[in-house]
């Protein structure tokens, strides 16, 4: 096991800067490419991200510290930025997450979490018993994975156009 | 085909910035992170970019350019970064990387290359007859692909630690 909450929270807080640079200003050729049918563009991912600062991540830290009778997550909507992101443009979805980051990590940090409360549980809904330890884990994972998706997303719009260098471009078939 | 010139510059400014805040000042458990043997760290990683200012695209394209009677690239070290890095901070990397990036994009601006240009050939070592288009799209996506790379590679340091949701992160498997 890795996670420590310190070296966690260093990548949670350099998110927002990181997808501000990685797209904010781009020709939407770029944010809005995807990778086929039911796939996700930089733009959907940034809404993604921010339903997860509102409905996740600290909404089920929150229910894990409770320690109530009900410790059940509710469960989390995959598809809630299709009609939150509607009408904004991706500059302001990217200050959004930023503002909302910002919160979460204050909250954090307020919590000043002791390893006792980082192995209290909670019940995901398709997991069952998870810890909080897991979901802060996840949290820093789940933001990883998305710049590599991003990264991986925008890398295959010139999947034909590299021609033969395809074959030492292994992103361009994952 | 999607290349255009425009928005392939317009990734390929912003890749110093992205990784900069992705990694400069965070702890070295991130940084020299990797996926086992022979597998690469964010830290090896951008001494392979720096290594591909000085050895791999401009000197490319210039060789396509000058149309001589012998357009054979040099063979691309893959392994200069072992060498070349030694010594340096993270930090100073960055710098470094920085600094040629911006170097190899106002040499590209000054060439202000025509589509008739772009469809030069030289001659790769491995694949033979390539053309400037696909040398200069392949530098784009290479930029993506090692900013997802050094995602996937952090994301997992937290394999085990996320519990069951590693199910969800598909990153982790990859």
């Amino acid at each position: 096991m890795s996670f420590e909450l310190a070296e966690g929270v260093a990548v949670l807080e350099r998110t927002p800067r990181v997808l501000r640079e990685m797209l904010d200003g781009l020709p939407s050729v770029w944010t809005d490419a995807d990778e086929g049918p039911d796939t996700w563009s930089p733009y959907v991912i940034i809404g993604h991200l921010i339903h997860g600062e509102r409905a996740d991540w600290i909404p089920r830290a929150r229910i894990i510290l409770a320690q109530g009778p009900d410790r059940r997550f509710t469960p989390f909507d995959r598809f809630a930025q299709f009609r939150e992101s509607e009408g904004k443009s991706l500059g302001e979805l990217l200050d959004e997450l930023a503002r909302l980051r910002a919160d979460s990590l204050a909250t954090l940090a307020e919590w000043r979490l002791t390893d006792a409360q980082l192995a209290l549980e909670g019940e995901h809904p398709a997991f069952g018993r998870v810890t909080l330890r897991q979901l802060l884990s996840c949290w820093v994972a789940h933001d990883l994975g998305h710049i590599a998706q991003i990264g991986r997303v925008m890398a295959k719009r010139y999947r034909d156009d590299v021609g033969p260098w395809r074959a030492y471009l292994p992103v361009m078939d994952r």
